[in-house]
């Protein structure tokens, strides 16, 4: 069959079961359940601390064929997810679906796994390096599912992903399971993506090299969800878990980019009092902010929340009064880390909160702008952030498709040629984030509008800013680069591409050497 | 039947239904569900603030039977309960059950609503005042449900108590539903009570005077649970909300009771560095603080936590250094509400993490003392705080049964006898807490100590205190007053009392005039 996109999904998938083609970003709305929860109750003479993560993995009773989940705010500096996955290969259980919110280089480990039948189903919203390499040539026996960051949670809550066990990694634990992200050589901020796992999971084991007295305040994540504390020597490498400093590009197209970008912004009537605003944390999003904070100064606009995984450039912004708070699901540097811990402005979110299309009104929504990036773009705005042109996984839509859906005006910046290739597709090979989601492409040679935003063309329209269609952006794209040929891949699945509502938009398909 | 206490219950109880007999502390233990809850999903282009209390009445269809629920964070200031049944009154809807966490004289109105059949079915953790009088005289339909601190949320979290819709009286609220109690004229500080019927009611709206722009950080209650905003002109009389001040007794007879109680403290061992403790905001239990507060400090002990509704005079202590923290369910006064906002050792918990049995590990767990009032006690230290000695309800369990069987030292402080009457009873006319949780009662005469805590009798023997039988006290209070007349109730029930569990404990009879 195909989706309302037209990519052509087969009506059931071996190892993921009967889909559910994406229908629209709001078609999948109405009265949901959040699922029942089991909770093995304790007593004051119950100890929760145990010796080992063996200790821990035998209490919960872990088996062959049960899904355990990780959370990713240690990025490419942990070593939870490995060291469970290790005394689990050890004990010789099988057959395990992880569910990780994302999947970096660093577990690398995993393919051994994989490859042994370990670990035979993968959830993530985000995979990079040798994992992804390894579910792109079709090693995983299931085919992985790709979520968003909003559509984890949802699938959590709702029943769709159930988790057998929790691991949290936890910069700071007391012995009774209260954990924060603020504190201890390992602190990495806001917890976000790790609650809905807290809050559903049958069983949860908080993992912490910063065991302290009760109770450990801040309390992001609390004992009410926690069954075991276990201490070890160290959860991560502070070197891979936040960097220094997030800076802004000092590549002058990038430069051009966001500065066209926040001329976008201001020409279509969004940057007033009130205005609220994500970006990511890459070096051009950041050029966006710092353009952006340029006209809010000068016009004096006090924003009314800037969201997202938190950057120092942003804290900066809430420092000098330009937005009244921030709400942060995760802290990307040290700057962020330290004004989520010290400034009661600066908030955290839970995942759920941030972008669960299934609650009762997420953050994105009330979005005023959202910055995004794009490895393909098609002609209908169709964004693919989750493949690169060899067809290989190498992302995944994180919070894209949500910001995408939730804001008000979703800019996608990006070079118009990246490594000689164009950027614009007849056909991107992942969709990703549904065009009718996306409002405006800014590249360096021109900016294309959404047709069904006729109220922003106008508004463009009365500017200098080079304002043409996307075919038009297409055509320029391919008098430098010539038309790209397309890749060859397998018919086999080796993903599913889950919209943030559980549907299908598309699935990753093997690739062939 | 009869229950573990000896307490005469029917096996079936009319308007209530099955009894579960209560079978001791720690007995209903074990794998507990958490229910499933039906959310109504909110999209980017929904708006969640209604004209009118009516217009929410009518978004959420109450209809007849139905159960609605409230906090009582504004205590006898609470302009909320009233404001709405007011409404639900002129709409004619019937037989509703009010599910509030405590009930004040400020609710008087309810009683005509009781006699017009606009209410059948009450549900409180506390009343006193004229609805309490009303029950106590028969007059609801159905028999009352008296619950503790921690049973409500366990009975709203299991489903066994189950919330069609609650009105939360928030003193600040954004327009998508983020409530805070910290700021706007009706601050009344932690809203601790309020998160169970939040996130397990199937509608949730909040009623504000204080309606600000998104996000109404810092955020108490999140908008991921809330489905329609109220603005009215006020929610409360600030000076019900909270008082000014609390103030230790000056009466010398407390004074010489919080000074014994002390001595048991230090004389226990207990008073040592990591020591965790609560109190109530009466002034003999404030006396208590005090007299501790001068143990700590001379001998150098640190403690890590007081929890509980907090009041200044605990926040000094905090400040003071003598506590790591607070964990506050809800603010008695200006100074806890002021220190609730600005300090983040001063920190937010749900009466669920305070106090629910069944879930993870309830704050009260982890309780070294405890100071408890009682209005009679018996001869097997059983405490009644629910009923006066004319067997009319007067108070409730609020967290006495929760932190008597949390903490590990539960001392109970009173005058032997009150009104001319002795304190101790062969048989308290209702049990509300069971004697097993309490360790201690500490009278002006007298000191008693639970016959199984054989530890804590040998220590208090090596002191100068006077230690006797709790037999032994009554019968000295007895020698003062004479001994009392049992006092005639009907055999009509009027409220049942559940323990935390959800267990039924005692009953409590219509009262004869």
């Amino acid at each position: 069959m195909k989706n309302v996109l037209g990519r052509e999904i087969p009506e059931y998938i071996n190892g993921y079961g009967s889909v559910n083609p994406f229908e629209g970003a709001f078609s999948n709305m109405g009265i949901k359940e959040k699922k029942a929860v089991k909770v093995t109750t304790v007593t004051p003479f119950d100890n929760k601390v145990l010796e080992s993560i063996e200790e821990a993995i035998e209490k919960i009773g872990l088996k062959d064929g049960m899904t355990i989940s990780f959370h990713h705010h240690l990025r490419n500096g942990d070593y939870v997810l490995n060291m469970v996955l290790e005394v689990i290969h050890k004990k010789g259980i099988k057959d395990l679906t992880i569910a990780a919110s994302s999947i970096f280089p660093v577990h690398a480990p995993m393919v051994e796994l994989i490859k042994n039948g370990t670990i035979t189903g993968i959830y993530a919203n985000y995979m990079s390096g040798p994992v992804a390499e390894a579910v792109s040539r079709g090693y995983l026996k299931n085919c992985a599912v790709m979520q968003t960051h909003g559509g984890r949670p949802r699938a959590i809550e709702s029943g769709d992903l159930h988790i057998d066990a929790a691991f949290i990694a936890a910069p700071t634990a007391d012995t009774y399971g209260n954990i924060n992200g603020v504190t201890g050589k390992s602190a990495c901020g806001a917890l976000g993506y790790a609650v809905s796992d807290a809050e559903y999971a049958d069983k949860v084991v908080a993992i912490t090299d910063n065991l302290v007295q009760y109770p450990a305040c801040p309390i992001e994540i609390s004992q009410i969800y926690v069954d075991y504390v276990v201490k070890v020597d160290s959860i991560g490498n502070p070197a891979g878990i936040v960097s220094g400093t997030t800076k802004i590009t000092k590549d002058p197209v990038g430069l051009k980019i966001a500065k066209m970008a926040a001329e976008v912004m201001k020409a279509s009537g969004i940057v007033k009092n009130g205005l609220s605003f994500q970006t990511g944390a890459g070096g051009t999003a950041l050029a966006v902010a710092a353009e952006l904070k340029e006209i809010m100064k000068k016009e004096g606009v006090v924003g009314s929340f800037a969201a997202g995984g938190t950057t120092g450039y942003i804290v900066e912004m809430l420092e000098e009064g330009l937005f009244n708070s921030l709400l942060d699901v995760q802290c990307f540097d040290l700057k962020a880390v330290e004004s989520y811990r010290e400034n009661p402005k600066h908030q955290a979110m839970s995942a759920s909160m941030y972008a669960n299309p299934h609650n009762k009104g997420a953050v994105v929504n009330n979005l005023d702008v959202m910055i995004l990036g794009a490895t393909e773009i098609d002609l209908d705005f169709n964004v693919n952030v989750t493949t690169g042109s060899d067809g290989k996984i190498m992302g995944g839509s994180g919070g894209h498709s949500d910001t995408a859906a939730g804001s008000k005006l979703a800019i996608v910046v990006t070079n118009l040629v990246k490594a000689r290739l164009p950027i614009i597709k007849e056909n991107v090979t992942t969709v990703t984030t549904p065009g009718e989601s996306i409002d405006v492409l800014v590249t360096e040679r021109g900016i294309a509008v959404n047709p069904k935003r006729t109220d922003l063309i106008e508004k463009l329209k009365e500017t200098n800013l080079p304002v043409m269609t996307i075919k038009e952006l297409k055509d320029l794209a391919e008098k430098i680069t010539g038309k790209p040929n397309n890749i060859k891949l397998s018919e086999d699945i080796v993903a599913v591409v889950e919209y943030r509502d559980g549907t299908v938009i598309d699935v990753v398909r093997k690739v062939i050497d």
